[in-house]
């Protein structure tokens, strides 16, 4: 492969994609902690809540994969609409985010439940150390586009999240979003 | 370590860098083709060429570094501002451009010669593939501002480029930027 570029148009996603992901409400919807919410949004016409538009490199380690990603606003109950999130394969393997526009939240986690959550505006880079779950919240009424980059043998583990969930999640306060005990909202 | 975030202010530079490096003229005149000109800036006044702003993480394979540069605009003869251009160490690794503002483009080149011309403006993402050579020009009027994203492991090797050279560079044309080889300018 030569070097390459893709560009992003006015709303800062990639043109001419490799590879399109969509997640509608009814793909996560046990996501979050208010199923009959999360049932409601699905027979409201399953919106969806966020794509990723990807660039496909040679899968090696040393090598880097790219995506960006728009996440639609919205909650479900007081939570607001994210990603699945997911732990990479391999746990030697970094990640990092930058905010293209819109307001978000990142909520990191170890599997022994220590929890970050970090801020997302436009300019801010997110560095997260290897072995920590992620997801990201938009926490605004614009979407919440970013860029993300990763070795490309990092390997998604969409499984042990959908399996045992994170520990805590971003819920709309009356000042804004707020970190809060997954377990305080079932 | 845990995630954390470092934000960008209005200039699209990191707050808050853990590292600095400055480039002024004085350090890199042996890049111009044209040295006389290249000893001209040195006198009137040896100007910032660019600045990389950086955050430090472990230097382990999986880890990822990133910085924030800035590209003065300016020219030595036709030749644009530029940085000084290196190999990685570690010629398995890739490496990640995001232009943030400005206009510019990101020049590669293979040990044996072969070469692509990339346009950098606001929202354009390039991949630059392991083994090849990279060096940013900033072919605009105003500053130019990128994040790069890199393996930690990844080292890098400027010497190669200050023994050898790029056998391509770009000036400044008449309509614009022009990929020249750097033989034909000395």
């Amino acid at each position: 492969m030569e070097p390459f570029v893709k560009f992003t148009g006015a709303s800062g996603l990639m043109e001419q994609p490799d590879n399109v992901v969509i997640r509608k409400m009814s793909d996560m919807a046990a996501a979050y902690a208010d199923s009959q919410k999360a049932r409601q949004w699905i027979e409201n016409g399953d919106p969806v809540v966020y794509e990723m538009l990807e660039a496909l490199v040679p899968q090696a380690a040393g090598e880097l994969m790219f995506c960006t990603t728009r996440i639609n606003p919205g909650t479900v109950g007081r939570e607001y609409f994210m990603t699945k999130g997911h732990y990479h394969e391999d746990p030697t393997t970094a990640e990092i985010y930058y905010t293209v526009s819109g307001r978000g939240i990142l909520l990191a986690e170890t599997k022994d439940r220590r929890h970050v959550a970090l801020e997302m505006r436009k300019g801010s880079i997110i560095h997260v150390e290897p072995g920590w779950a992620h997801r990201t919240y938009n926490t605004g009424e614009e979407p919440l586009v970013f860029l993300a980059v990763y070795p490309a043998n990092a390997g998604h583990d969409y499984r042990t999240i959908e399996q045992e969930g994170f520990a805590h999640t971003v819920v709309k306060g009356d000042n804004g979003p707020v970190v809060v005990k997954t377990s305080t909202l079932r």
